[in-house]
């Protein structure tokens, strides 16, 4: 980063060390972290630091107290992080972006894709975004569990016309069929363009084997939503984790 | 049952014995047996034989196709067959109850729930029924996965006014969290009357501990909610799942 970007700086909040049972820190804790860093004029971004389980737990408390500071940044992350990102566009505040955190470098990972997450959230660098945003069509990504928890809500924004990206992980093939589902018969989603998959990784066992790919599976289930399936996209719990800028890029 | 009710006769349908890959016969095959026995003018309720996965993805063929013989009878199952039964309750087909199904009766299990399950179905006999129906109001009970797959779709039935009991087994605290995120916020669910807690069995280990008790949660998202919680009830995944006739019973 220093080398790389010298005339600009990460500043980690003290939020993010902290430990509340699952959480970094309580919900209070959490959501007084985000609304001064979100509301600081002074931050271009918001890098998210890392996923698991939790944001959706803040939305009630933060979306209310965004400010004109908010509604300029660019904020960045995936899978749990979907919660906010998702809460973000579906109120028109700011620019939600799709993209590694920081977290995701480590031992078995060079970073390649926190490059790319670095290289969009500073220079507005293309190369790292999806190569299926090609199209010039809106998009917006999301884990499959997220989405689906966001579903029937206020937070789940408004996707017509929008190519929807999907991934998942760690999960066995009977809770993605489970999901797939839910989002066919979303009514929120009926306007949206089209569905391209990401990564499915580290799936579950399923006991008794499944008797369906992912693939078919995908595909059975755009044709029950009647929703065009456009094939794969380069997201997800991956080392090559693309950048997906909601929206057009 | 034959010393019990021998007026009665339980017909298995021989799809119950099929097998494809996760389920007990393709959809195409357990689509014909559910329509064959429900639209059956001869038979007099539907009780399913187990839950697990899988009756989601018949809903679309089954539910337009559901004639007068249909509409007269009871459904019984729980778990998974919450799929059914909500889809056939939000179109008002016949008398849908969660209950406990034939396959419920094991090695570590006298069969209590399936006599009372049994004497409801063929007596209306109200010694099974939960006792926190006796308020008089009108009630619906789901596993909290089924009931938060179906939210956003319209099998979701209606259910302003009702008291929405749920259970949950074999998740981990941080998942059973997000999906009472999900229930809490889902708009469909805004008008309920209020909210009571079965069993949570089998609880799934959550690393790090969460730190908090499901007791503590369901009051949390209940406040986030605006709905009252009003304490537990006496179904789920147990040797005491009681009976629970959708609407007034």
């Amino acid at each position: 980063m220093a080398l790389t970007y010298p005339e600009h700086e990460i500043v980690f909040h003290p939020q993010c060390y902290l430990s509340a049972g699952h959480f970094a820190g309580t919900d209070a804790e959490r959501a007084a972290a985000f609304l001064e860093f979100a509301n600081d004029p002074v931050i271009d971004a918001i890098w998210f630091a890392r996923g698991g389980y939790g944001s959706n737990r803040i939305l009630d408390a933060v979306m209310p107290h965004l400010g004109d500071a908010a509604r300029r940044k660019t904020y960045m992350g995936f899978s749990d992080m979907g919660f906010l990102l998702g809460a973000l566009y579906a109120r028109g505040i700011g620019h939600p972006v799709h993209a590694s955190m920081a977290s995701s470098i480590g031992k078995n990972d060079a970073g390649v894709d926190t490059g790319w997450a670095l290289g969009w959230l500073i220079d507005r660098d293309r190369r790292g975004l999806d190569p299926a945003l090609a199209d010039g069509r809106p998009a917006a990504a999301f884990n499959l569990a997220i989405l689906t928890a966001l579903i029937g809500s206020k937070y789940l924004p408004d996707l017509t016309d929008h190519v929807l990206m999907i991934e998942e992980v760690d999960e066995p093939l009977y809770r993605i069929d489970r999901m797939l589902f839910n989002m066919a018969h979303a009514e929120q989603l009926k306007g949206i363009a089209g569905i391209r998959l990401g990564a499915v990784t580290a799936i579950a066992e399923n006991d008794p084997p499944f008797g369906e790919t992912v693939d078919e599976m995908i595909l059975r289930w755009c044709k029950e939503m009647g929703v065009p399936y456009l094939g794969r996209c380069a997201i997800g719990h991956v080392s090559t984790n693309h950048v997906v800028p909601f929206g057009v890029a």
